[in-house]
């Protein structure tokens, strides 16, 4: 059978598709740590809409699975083998296919970088906000499929207020175009919302129609504080949104994390920064301002920051405010060269942070494990990490992982801010949503995917047992 | 059978039933022009989740329809009598559950009306964004219903940008929670999205969850110009979105429409505005900036419409730019002064509001009708309105709007940019989705609503044929 469905896309697609084992094995994970113990039965490099309509024609037709697949730089497991299915790998349609000055848009295929269509879109003055940690490898396609938040979020938005429109192949193969080119339009259902984070459950995002912003104007300011403890800079998070000041950024790294970072960088790499003489237990809040307050918005972050005991540096020049970024961002390749990691992505109200880190201190306390943890203190989301060793997760890790996320639904939050469900955390789904939710959520899937055929085990456990 | 559903009605829920005619004759109209040729069998005035549930449990149980209602200000017939119906009346349902100020979130019943939100947020230095034009009168459930936009969206969203959570009564009486209390939170589809502008047919809202956000600090500069054409204004407004500049606010009212609200407001009201002494075919540009870099925003802004022609006032005095805003909200009360209006609420992408506006002339000439308009010009959203007298509106008056949206979608655009389709639009519903949208929207409906009992005719045609 599934001879005949490789034979079926060679005829239709030719040197698009692949078997070679080196392609198939390089589907089988992510940046999830997550392992499929299954390979899929072929690779679609697509190149164009008719090849993904081809795909999904065969597919439909022979009943096979299809996990569409981005850049593979998911943290859930959401674009990785299943059993049987044809992998439909996107990488290859990252045209820009346009840019609009305008009307502050552009129309892009999947496989575009986030990070490559923001260098195209710099000289214009514009900006595409959504701001996942990992913009330099993400692709876009992947970001609207997991509705990616990043560090903008409390300021800018989630990925999902900056997708206008898009083009989706179906289950069957048909083309669906959904949204607008205007920023208003309530013409029936917004499918275009829907589609946002749904984690290719729904059809193959082929094209979509994104909105731009003009880039802030004046400098950005930095403002780092280290506090000697996790409850310093979470008081000095909680006194700045307070004094309803609203930076672009506002990241925690608690003492845990802090110390993978530095020993993963090296002295040569903190030297000069605030960062470069660290005592143990000291955690990190770093703020970044912009517009045309930013000055002034700076020196009131930093007020709060030293009231709240930190140790306070305030930078105007970009090249300091990107080294200091930079080391937020290094946080999850410090963890991954240290072991492989479970990354948990919960998100509380932002006035339960404080709340949050003792549940955590405590879990790590319980099971005995070291949890480094980083937060976007401006909007409530958590990322707790688990390093561990093995190809498998350990079960007291899990154990812990299903301890933290019942912690954050109690206090008001979610199991994933914004790293979506994927296989890695459908076993909590049902949980959070509760039964009438979950019921229409299937019903959902169902009306767009009727024989099961996209990414079947992704977001909901599969029927058949799925592979750990 | 109507006879037993009344009696199973007041047996459950007494008092809060009424069959008192005047009550009935009021929900036949909102704001839309649109009168429906029914009564309802009653309506309902709830004071609680209970009781609408206990509503949609019976009309569940008897296959009747519902037509939940909120403050009566749709501009769509989207919340008008329709035939057998039971009217669900939620503007009793109006209490503010709670205000966090540190989560920058309330929580509200949905007869809660958006002005008298924004009221009590005063106090507390926050405010919430969505800001349709009716809002001293328009209520919370019905912006969320209708995912209303407003003068503010290009720069501060529409309503479902705001909307964080919902609590919704299903079709047959269950109650369903969807969303959460962070920015973030991708577990699931995003049935939050979906339910917002989804018109009272998929579920009845009964509590949202709402995003609040800082005031802005400083004060807002106001810039008007007036232009001797519409020609002019267009231009001037298109220089400041290429300009990059973000005024908040960024509004045009054309010859015809300008001369319909100063001959309704007077000329006391208009004394010592720029509006005080018109030449005929002037046309009216409104600019607000706020936020730190308020007032050189609005000097660059003031340069733009000098530029292109323009008689320019700046003023940074709250008084004088509430004055001026005003006189734009007396835009639909001055027409609805003289006649009755189908207003039509089309949105193109902003770079082609000029070509829209010369459709818009074309039309009017063809029909030998005026089309008094005015257009959210930052984002492209025009409402042109028809004056018609008599109870219904004139074919020809039909066949001009029905060339009006075949224009926008033409140039990218949607048929409604913001009012909803309602009964109104229904029409063309269709149209601008394409058939496999709109064959999966009558999915989605089905899924909500099996039985078809929630607001039957509104968005998609009745099964029954509907009346006019």
């Amino acid at each position: 059978m599934s001879h005949t469905v490789v034979a079926r896309l060679q005829d239709a697609l030719g040197a698009s598709v692949t078997t070679d084992p080196d392609a198939l094995e390089a589907t089988r994970d992510d940046r999830s740590g997550w392992r499929s113990a299954s390979l899929p039965i072929a690779v679609v490099l697509a190149t164009s809409v008719d090849e993904v309509q081809a795909v999904m024609r065969i597919a439909h037709a022979t009943g096979t699975p299809v996990v569409p697949r981005g850049a593979g730089t998911g943290l859930a497991g959401g674009a990785i083998a299943s059993p049987g299915a044809i992998v439909l790998d996107l990488s290859r349609m990252n045209r820009v296919l346009e840019i609009s000055d305008a009307d502050e848009l552009a129309v892009v295929e999947p496989g575009v970088l986030n990070g490559d269509l923001n260098d195209l879109l710099a000289a214009r003055g514009l900006w595409f906000a959504p701001d996942p940690a990992s913009r330099a490898i993400s692709s876009i396609g992947g970001n609207i499929a997991t509705n990616a938040g990043g560090l903008l979020c409390a300021k800018y938005g989630v990925t999902r207020e900056a997708v206008l429109g898009l083009a989706v192949v179906l289950a069957d193969g048909r083309l669906l175009r959904t949204g607008h080119r205007t920023v208003k339009g309530v013409t029936g259902y917004d499918l275009t919302a829907l589609l946002t984070g749904s984690e290719g459950t729904l059809g193959v995002i082929v094209e979509a129609t994104v909105r731009l912003r003009p880039i802030m104007p004046g400098a950005t300011v930095t403002v780092a504080g280290v506090f000697a403890d996790v409850d310093g800079a979470a008081a000095a998070s909680a006194a700045v949104t307070a004094a309803r000041l609203r930076p672009a950024v506002l990241e925690l790294i608690d003492a845990a994390g802090l110390a993978r970072v530095a020993a993963h960088l090296g002295d040569d790499e903190l030297a000069g920064t605030p960062l470069a003489t660290l005592a143990p237990g000291e955690t990190f809040l770093l703020a970044q301002t912009d517009g045309a307050g930013a000055a002034d918005e700076a020196a009131a972050i930093a007020a709060r920051f030293a009231a709240a005991g930190g140790r306070v540096s305030t930078s105007t020049d970009d090249a300091t405010g990107d080294r200091l970024l930079d080391i937020r961002r290094a946080m999850h390749p410090a963890l991954a060269a240290s072991g492989n990691v479970l990354i948990e992505d919960v998100a509380v109200p932002r006035s339960r942070l404080p709340e949050m880190f003792r549940e955590i201190e405590q879990i790590g306390a319980r099971h005995g494990i070291e949890i480094p943890t980083l937060a976007h203190a401006g909007d409530g989301n958590l990322h707790p990490n688990f390093v561990y060793t093995g190809d498998e997760v350990p079960p007291h890790i899990w154990q812990a992982a299903d301890e933290m996320f019942r912690a954050a639904v109690a206090l008001g939050g979610t199991l994933t801010g914004e790293h979506g469900v994927g296989v890695l955390k459908r076993r909590w789904l049902a949980d959070e949503l509760g039964d009438d939710s979950f019921e229409l959520q299937r019903g959902i899937k169902a009306l767009f995917d009727p024989t099961g055929i996209l990414n079947p085990g992704v977001m909901f456990e599969a029927s058949a047992p799925a592979p750990r």
